[in-house]
Order: C-alpha cells, then sequence, then structure tokens
C-alpha cells in the first residue's frame, strides 16, 4: 500500500486532517485501532472555541454545528454565595459553542473519508528518510506497510506515534493533578442557559450540557476515587451543594443518570512536534486538564497549521511551512497549557488554607476587573482566527 | 498619661496616622520600641502607588516626593534574550513613583507629630472595654501608663498588638517561600530608567533605585543563604546573568556596595483587623513578599481607611466607618496578597521544569496581551483613589 499521508488515529484530529487534505488534492491513508462505533461514541469536549467553528465552516463541516448546537455567549464563574456571569460577547467579540465531540465524529466520519480500523501492532519506520512507512495488522489478520512521504500521529497518550520519536530527541514536560473528575451524563434538560463553573470548599464543580435534554455533570473527587462509592443520590447531592442549589432561587434539577466515569487530571508536552517526516498533532503531543475545554481545540488548531503546511511540502515542493509547523503549534500549545492549569488551579480545591483564600481573591478579581474578565474570555473563547 | 488614639509603633503607618488625626485635631500619642535614628534609617519599599501619592500629597506631606521623587511610567519585564517595557500610564492611565521609604520617613518625622521612642515591655489592656490602655517602661526606666479611647496597633511583626487580639478570636493565614532576597545598595548610577523585573534560569533578578546616584538590586538566593557566601564579585556576576548584561547592547554598571542583606519571603494575613477598640494596620496585620512593591502602600492604605473612621468615631460618635474598616481593609489586603504572590511565583525559579515552562507561557502572555499587561499594570500601580 501506497499514500502520500499516513495518518494513525482517526479521532477528530486524524479525520480533520484526512478531509482536509482530500480536499487539497492530497491522498492520505486513516489507521485507527478501534472499532468505528467506539470512536463514534466517545464521550469527551463539548465547548468550541469561535475559531474552532470558523475552521469546521471553512471545512465544509459547519452546518450540522450551525444547526444543532448551541452558540454560548460566556460562562458563569461561582463561588458559595455569589454567581457571576463573564460575557465573552461583551468583553472580546467572540463566542464559544457547545457540540459534542460525539457530534463532531459524526459529521468527519460522513465526510466520507475511508478509515481502516480495527488495526493492531502498528509500528512506525525509517521516519528521517525521504521514505517513511508504518506496518500493522488488519482486522482480518494479514500484516501490512503503508508507504507515505509523510507520517502524522493523531494516536493520542497510547498509540505509538508518540514514543517513535528517539528518546535522546525528545523532551517532556507534566503534571499530575491530585484530584480527578468524576463525570455524568443525565437524560434532564440542563438548568442554566451557560455552564456554571463552581468553585466550593468541597471541590470544583461543573453544570455542563450535552443538548436541550441531556446534562453533563462533573464533580472534583480526589485522583484513585471508585465509582463505586459514588452512588446517584452521592452524585446530586454533591452537585446541588457546589452547584448552589437553592442559591437566589437557582434550582438544579436531577435525572437519571445515563453514563458515569473518573477522568483523570494531568498536563503534558512532548517537544518537538515534528521529527523527520513524522507530524505530531494533538493528545499525541500535549494532554490538558478539561477544566479550560482546550483539548479538542488545540487538536484541530495542530491540524489548520498542518494540513496547508503538508499541502505546500508534497505539492509544491515547499517546506517552509512544514519546517515552522512545530514552533507556531506550540505557542498556542503553551498558552493553552498554561490557561488550562490556571483555570484548574483556580477551581479546585486543595489543602492549604493561604492558597484556598487566594483562589477566592483571584475569582473576586477576574470577575470584578474588567482586565480580569477580558484575560478569562480571550483565553477560554480563543484567538480570533 | 491620657490620650485619645494610643498609637503603638512609628513607622510610616503609625506616623503617617498621628498625622492625620492631629489634622483633624484628635489627639494622638505614638510610642516607638527603637530609637528615632533606628527608624529613620530603615531601608525598605521604594514604590508608591498612584493613590499613595495622591494621599501623601493631600495629607500635606507631597512636596519633597514630588520633587526628589522619581515617577515611572512601568517597568521593564523580562527573561533571557527578551526584555518588554510595560507602560502602565499607556494602558490604566496612572504611574509609579520611586521614593524610598526612609525618605518618607523623615518628612513624616519632619512633619513633627511627637514620638516617644525606645520604650520597653509595651502591653495592651482592657481592649474590650470602652477604656483601653497600654503600659510599657520609658527610655529612662519608668514604668508607664498610657489611657486612651482607641489603640492602633502599627507595630508590625514582631511588636504585642498582633498577639493581644486572643488566640480563639483571630485566624492567620500564611506562606513561606523556599527563597530570599539578597538586596545590595551601590553607590552608582542606575543603569536603566525604570525598574527591571527579571525571570532568569538562575533565579530571579530585581535592579530597583534610591536616587540618581545610588542603585538597588535584588537575587534570589535559597532560604537560609549566607552574606558570606556572597562576596562582591559574585553579586556582580549574577546580576549581570540574570539582568542580561551584553543582550541588545545594554550594560550594567556597577559600583561600591553599601549595604547588604538577607530578606526572608513570607505572606501573611490576621483577621480581623478589629478587636474591640483595637485597630491594626499595616504590617501587623499583614505580610506580603516584596515583589509585588505592596507592603508599604498596604500600610498607608489601611491608614487612609482608618484616619476618617477614628475621626467619626471619636469626634461624632459615629461608629460606621470604624465598624467597617476591618472588611473594607481587607479587600485590599487579599488583592495585594493575591498579587504579590502571583509575581513572586511568576518571577522566581523553583525545581519543577514544567512550572518553569509554565512561567515563561504566562510572561509571554502579559507582554503580549493588553489584557494581561493591563492586569499586571492595575494591580501594580494600585487602584485609582
Amino acid at each position: 500500500m501506497r499514500t502520500e499521508v499516513a495518518i494513525i488515529g482517526a479521532g477528530p484530529a486524524g479525520m480533520l486532517l484526512g478531509h482536509l487534505l482530500a480536499r487539497a488534492g492530497v491522498d492520505a491513508t486513516i489507521i485507527e485501532t478501534r472499532s468505528e462505533e467506539y470512536v463514534a461514541s466517545r464521550i469527551r469536549a463539548g465547548i468550541l472555541e469561535h475559531s474552532t467553528v470558523r475552521l469546521l465552516d471553512e471545512a465544509g463541516l459547519g452546518k450540522r454545528l450551525r444547526a444543532e448546537g448551541q452558540e454560548h455567549r460566556g460562562i458563569h464563574l461561582q463561588w458559595p454565595e455569589e454567581r457571576h456571569h463573564l460575557d465573552f460577547v461583551d468583553l472580546i467579540g467572540r463566542s464559544v459553542w457547545v457540540y459534542g465531540q460525539t457530534e463532531l465524529q459524526k459529521d468527519l466520519i460522513a465526510a466520507g473519508h475511508p478509515v481502516t480500523y480495527e488495526v493492531t501492532g502498528t509500528a512506525l519506520h525509517d521516519l528521517t528518510t525521504g521514505r517513511p512507512y508504518v506496518t500493522f495488522t488488519d482486522a482480518g489478520g494479514t500484516a501490512r506497510r503503508l508507504d507515505a512521504d509523510v507520517v502524522v500521529g493523531c494516536d493520542g497518550s497510547f498509540g505509538p506515534s508518540r514514543e517513535a520519536v528517539p528518546v535522546a530527541a525528545r523532551r517532556t514536560w507534566q503534571k499530575t493533578y491530585p484530584y480527578s473528575w468524576l463525570g455524568v451524563l443525565a437524560d434532564v434538560a440542563p438548568s442554566t442557559d451557560e455552564l456554571i463553573y463552581a468553585y466550593h470548599p468541597h471541590g470544583f464543580a461543573l453544570h455542563s450540557m450535552r443538548s436541550a435534554r441531556v446534562s453533563r455533570f462533573y464533580l472534583q473527587v480526589p485522583a484513585g476515587t471508585e465509582l463505586a462509592d459514588w452512588p446517584d443520590q452521592r452524585i446530586w447531592d454533591e452537585l446541588a451543594l457546589r452547584l448552589g442549589h437553592g442559591q437566589d432561587g437557582w434550582k438544579l434539577i436531577s435525572g437519571p443518570i445515563t453514563s458515569r466515569s473518573v477522568l483523570p487530571m494531568r498536563s503534558f508536552v512532548q517537544t518537538p512536534m515534528r521529527h523527520g517526516r513524522l507530524f505530531l498533532a494533538g493528545d499525541t503531543a500535549h494532554i490538558v486538564p478539561p477544566t479550560g475545554a482546550k483539548g479538542l481545540n488545540l487538536a484541530l488548531a495542530d491540524v489548520a497549521l498542518l494540513a496547508p503546511a503538508l499541502v505546500a511540502l508534497l505539492r509544491e515542493h515547499n517546506p517552509t511551512l512544514a519546517d515552522g509547523y512545530a514552533e507556531a503549534a506550540l505557542r498556542r500549545v503553551w498558552r493553552s497549557t498554561h490557561f488550562s492549569w490556571w483555570m484548574t488551579t483556580m477551581l479546585h480545591t486543595g489543602d492549604d488554607p493561604f492558597d484556598e483564600r487566594l483562589k477566592l481573591a483571584q475569582l473576586q478579581w477576574v470577575t470584578s476587573s474588567t482586565a480580569g474578565a477580558t484575560g478569562l474570555a480571550e483565553n477560554y473563547a480563543g484567538p480570533p482566527s
């Protein structure tokens, strides 16, 4: 088998890259270890930055998002006794959209780029030559070799691409947070118009949503928490407390919980994002805790830089954009990594009374100073284009 | 002895309070454990916020400051290879003034409010009655009792006022940083027009100044550092490296070092700032690390709230302002405590590579985003009035 661009991983980054390359007439082959059903049903991020929505529009993928997604002007930021609305549109002229990753994945699959699912044993070879290739075993058990001009790793934390960069050539930065998120989906209309980010002495809580009938909730829990310790009633009681049920007449409406999981929280960056003919994109090169809603946006922003770079490299033999990809992508990666850490540490509780009091001081400043609110808004809603 | 307001401590807070009360016709007596020479020569803060300068102007104490102080439009913020100027006047319309605490102390002493220096054994009594009093031994060895309507503790971390609030009635928050500042004064013209705050892998450095002929420098050193480990040449070498001597043609000019000291770095807040007839002001109630230049400004801001509150209480028997003092003062205290912590942690180096990389990301954001720069400016230059 031969292709111009071998893409490893059929998540949003890999799928969007295949789509953008195909539109530019570049041949790409996508391989994926999971099944189509698994990939399409993974519940992940749900907030799209302003520039992500524009990117999807320009790629011809914005139609259903525009029809079925929800545009939000901002977020609610709260702590016990106080809830404040930050209006990003008023502050910086940009909104965000709520549209689940599952929905976006369906749109990307519908766009029609073929994927070879359920491959095993993927390995990357000869990356620093002009003839890299990928080997794997297909779903039928046949060993395959895929020759390419370029390999792109969109296979996240657990795929082989990240570690295909030799140890001596890569550097990693990471932080593991001492808490996780207990996330649940519930069949109930959201009790809020926009997301509520709540700091509470018991821990952070987030009221998010998937649609007019499905709500998404998160609770800060200690790292290592078992789902068995959280029966439904405990979840609802804790959400009601942390989100301020009864405060100023606001009510949290509960409903049947249809899904629950515990998500560890960590930050991770690996550099460089290019090694010879291998390019890394999305979670492969960087993981952020979900508090800032950056993970999906950052993955698609990588692809927005990488697609034209690969077109220029392969069609016009112009390496300028490809040579600048890693540095350009990392500027945004570090900005989002810092913002995600900042939102996370500001909103999650810990053991030090001084640190906890500072978080309140910071929340008060962010919600009372135009500069403070604008700083949060421009990071959360993302850059203009 | 009898007075209306017994002020413990003749630093800037106590002296300004005595001066403001006297101008309003309220009798105040100031006692101080140190000698006048010691108090007048203590080298401390040198940056006055916009609102501090206005306060001193209004108190009739701004004349020499306006003539001999230096108005700065902003600061330089730098890290290896990059120096950026943040222009507070452009960003928020407010400047800061460089005027040493020693100079301000001279002005306050010259204003003429009498001080009983070199007292010992100061103790506070009956603070929750309407007849509080203070006992001490004067410089001549005579035991004294000072009856008052109100006692104000301006005696800092080591004076008796802070601990005169019963343990059960007070709460403290604190943080000790793992580094100190090695501070030196040098008889050399500053090599910069405005202060340089430098992040460097070796540690933070600050180039400040006292006058056109005297420069002030600080180096981050590990907590517990001995002065003997820092001969002059090592100090100059390290300042040159961290401040970027040779970078873009900039030069650090060295000169004779006339004073050196190691300053521990900590944050501390004690609440409430009022207990019965005792009011706490300045360092007595709160300590900030010096990175944000907040300590002196915060002390004088307390006094600006307290003086009219005591005048209303004692002259008009109106307790409203006095009853609101602690809460009003603490709003600014927590804002400045957060800002001081933020500047400190952003600029000082530690052991975690991820944290260090985030500091660079934050510095890049603060110097490239108007919202980021404005947030720093409004905190550093302080509120409008």
